[in-house]
């Protein structure tokens, strides 16, 4: 916290439509009363030798210092001698489970009404290694590295979860009939951390059953827990079913209590500065840090008045089939007046 | 082919249920006249020391003889010491692509109606390598392997696949943002095929972006080519969309021509003997096997049978959500008339 009694928070716009949903944000906290100072952080535009990636030194220590911060989305040139700031960001803040609540949301409709459930990826590790090299020409190989260490940190942080949001069941997703040493290991550490749980239904499911099942029913699946590949695949396939990346938060939790919610849908350059880009993910994404600020009733005022403008389905912005500016979309979630004391 | 002037085609009925679908394959063939004379292997009971698997040399040299069969569902006992079945017949015989052709069944409702693309995946390295070990206490790896030859290979047969199906479009799915070495490599040998075949349009799709438009509009898709892992993951997700692992095809390509059609589903234990097993996806599968033997109006006459059963509705077996026993099915099947003259 800050002198002020606020409670300070790292802000890092991002790129392309980055800064104005960012606006958003800021402007509903505002009226939403929330107890958050922003530091705002940019991305830098030349590399920095320190982190060797866009992100500077003093973004990474302020968020070291307030522990909490929002993220927007940030374009990464590919390739070229520097690292992704997604993966720069884990790596240097340990960043080890991403969080992605993804349910249907009343009123807009896709081929799914009952989905509720929870993916919780692991972050650091698997087959995000960086670890590749060539055999000989014309053989590369990748290591994936599964450690104890990680794979339990994620399954205590999974089941801590379930309990604490009164969740029924965790779902560990694997293909340990394949890979029996590593995801044999990702499994086992689950087991382990399940045994402390008996409250909540333990059950192991292969990957491809998986993504079937979830095409077929998703209402099956409550908490899913998993390697960071499987992660990656799962979670936005589940933000698919509800509607996309546009609407689907996401919170990292890192090690000494770190939470960095971000926005994970792309920066969207084309309509940059136009004021039509959709809000929600990071709205919804700062209601997750929110929480886990335990502001519980500032949360669930941002939630409701998001949720319920997307019900009303009168102001949405083009990527959800509407024709709203991200100025109308405010205005609306301003209009349901369901931050009046 | 025989003395006889049919063609000799293995079969491995396989376990559970699979014997009874076989039954119905056979019954079927019979009908339609199909010039094909069976060669059926049993599934062993014992590990054969000289596969190290359930499956016998004897089953393999037939396959190898006959370069052409087609395989029901294998239970394969987990883990001790011994290989999957699945996984020996691919490296014995080097089945380097499986090819799952996947479209919306008329009159089989999903929450899909516009499925119609084909998944052909990598079938003999990536993740699938074997190779894992642990470094120290705690920490393990596995080894993804990527080579030029086995990625050209499978490039070669989908964009091979994609002409001569008169498919518009292959889209290769990849990581290579992350392992930018192996699927990096994927990627280059698909660009090499791709510039061989100016007629079809080649991009590249990152996996998980690739399964949330799988899921939200798969008609964006056409031959999806990937490496194994990848592959074994779409393949079911696909297959959930239109209904599940009963109903959708697959037929494995190896070197030197061979083909071995399959049933990717389980062998159902529960159910077995009892005549209540679906013999869509075996029927589908040998549909596969007469189209690698050019006999395509066979093909179209079996195919066309099962899918106007499935369209009628009438007679559905358990799993579809029906009563049906499986002779009902096959009654169904012949009773279209469509093997008249
Ligand atoms: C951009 C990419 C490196 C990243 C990942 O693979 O983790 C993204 O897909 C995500 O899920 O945040
Ligand atoms: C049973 C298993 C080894 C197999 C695989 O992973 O390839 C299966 O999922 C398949 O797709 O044939």
């Amino acid at each position: 916290g800050s002198e002020s009694g606020l409670i300070r928070a790292t802000l890092f716009p991002g790129d392309g439509i980055g800064p104005e949903i960012a606006d958003s944000v800021r402007q509903i906290f505002k009226v939403a009363d929330c107890p958050i100072e922003w530091e705002e952080h940019f991305v830098g535009t030349e590399v920095d030798p320190r982190t060797q990636s866009f992100l500077t030194w003093e973004s990474l220590e302020s968020l070291r210092r307030n522990k909490v911060g929002l993220k927007g989305p940030m374009a990464t040139p590919i390739g070229k001698g520097h690292r992704s700031l997604n993966l720069t960001l884990r790596k240097e803040l340990n960043l080890y489970a991403n969080v992605r609540p993804c349910y249907s949301l009343p009123g807009y409709k896709t081929k799914y009404d009952d989905v509720d459930l929870i993916t919780i990826r692991e972050n650091t590790e698997g087959e995000y290694s960086g670890l590749e090299h060539q055999v000989v020409r014309g053989v590369v190989e990748s290591l994936k590295i599964i450690t104890r260490q990680a794979s339990l940190r994620v399954a205590e942080y999974a089941f801590h979860y379930a309990k604490a949001h009164g969740r029924q069941r965790v779902s560990a997703i694997h293909k340990a009939n394949i890979m029996q040493k590593t995801d044999g290991l990702f499994l086992k550490c689950c087991r382990e951390v399940a045994e402390k749980y008996p409250e909540i239904t333990y059950e192991e499911v292969v990957i491809d059953n998986c993504c079937m099942m979830l095409v077929k029913n998703p209402a099956l699946f409550d908490v899913l827990v998993m390697p960071n590949l499987y992660g990656d695949i799962i979670s936005d396939l589940c933000a698919g079913l509800i509607g996309g990346l546009g609407l689907t938060p996401s919170c990292n939790i890192g090690e000494g209590g770190i939470a960095l919610a971000e926005a994970v849908h792309g920066s969207a350059p084309d309509i940059a500065g136009k004021n039509l880009a959709n809000p929600t993910a990071l709205l919804l994404s700062s209601v997750s840090m929110l929480r886990h600020l335990e502001l519980h009733d500032k949360a669930d005022r941002i939630q409701d008045a998001v949720l319920k403008t997307i019900a009303e389905g009168k102001y949405r912005t083009g990527d959800l089939g509407g024709k709203s500016t991200t100025t109308e979309v405010v205005e609306a979630i301003f209009s349901t007046r369901i931050f009046d004391p």
